[in-house]
């Protein structure tokens, strides 16, 4: 079972169709504050090294795994004590529910693309909603952990990073770490 | 010039290659209540067409417009009074310029796709990023509306709906508005 934390799982991605929103799943799962993504549907090692490559540049940890059989992942998790946290707009709203997020157990936040299986509502611990209206996952993921980790994410610094961005009003700036 | 409000501007467009991430974008526009999206690049009726049905089913008001000439059209937009924010990476950060985003003036909310040309740096008022790291304009949009509103959007009642979700701890529940 892994540390206390938040992981992601992004359910039933293929290949073609999904995948830049899959990546865009993945990106905001790093960059919000989660220690990994696991993801089940078609493999697909491009995404993966693309993410991966992004985790060399702008640091980490965080680790994308390739997870075949979700059902008996989802099992797993909570049989080790995890907790499960499905985004779904049926579910609760996010006001009414955040507090039931434990903090000091793994969680997992499952996101589904466009169908997901009625077994996914039972075994999740809590459905969340962010809002009623349909939208994005790659939005419900990044509400979800911004209000989880009250903004502090979005000034988290990342280990070994070798890029970094200095802020500006126009224009990029960005320097390499170690060649400053 | 429209109304005070927040409205959308989609940069370069790709049909093939975008289409499912402008289709989110455009979603996550609505239900975060942004007043209407524009986008250029490629047209794309189909993917117009997938926005307006769902406008047309979970309400509104939300309008898409396809703007070829995206420059000109900032332009406009600044001459006109309106207000300018680019959501990038290398801005500043969300929590040290959301307080000069105006709330008496339309604004446009500029989302770019791969790369951005110069001069959007430069006829914004205003780049924010929405941290420094590489994620996805969706999630980007989602937090910049999120912020802006103080999580109230997500509780928005829309006109003409003809569907609303009763939440749920399992399960969907949806109900026909006028069907009750």
């Amino acid at each position: 079972m892994p540390e206390p934390g938040i992981y992601v799982l992004r359910l039933s991605h293929r290949r073609e169709r999904d995948k830049r929103i899959t990546t865009h799943v993945m990106l905001t799962a790093r960059a919000f504050g989660a220690r990994g993504v696991f993801y089940s549907g078609d493999e697909d090692p491009k995404m993966e090294e693309k993410v991966r490559d992004v985790v060399a540049r702008w640091g980490g940890p965080f680790e994308v795994r390739y997870e075949p059989n979700w059902l008996a992942f989802m099992r797993r998790w909570k049989e080790g004590g995890g907790f499960i946290c499905h985004l779904t707009m049926y579910g609760l709203h996010i006001d009414d529910c955040l507090s039931e997020v434990p903090r000091d157990r793994p969680v997992l936040v499952v996101v589904g693309s466009e169908k997901v299986p009625r077994v996914v509502y039972e075994l999740a611990d809590l459905n969340v909603a962010i809002g009623h209206q349909p939208h994005s996952e790659v939005a419900a993921l990044a509400i979800f952990l911004d209000r989880l980790f009250s903004g502090a994410e979005l000034k988290r610094e990342f280990q070994g990073a070798k890029l970094k961005i200095i802020p500006s009003r126009r224009g990029k700036r960005v320097i390499r770490l170690g060649e400053q």
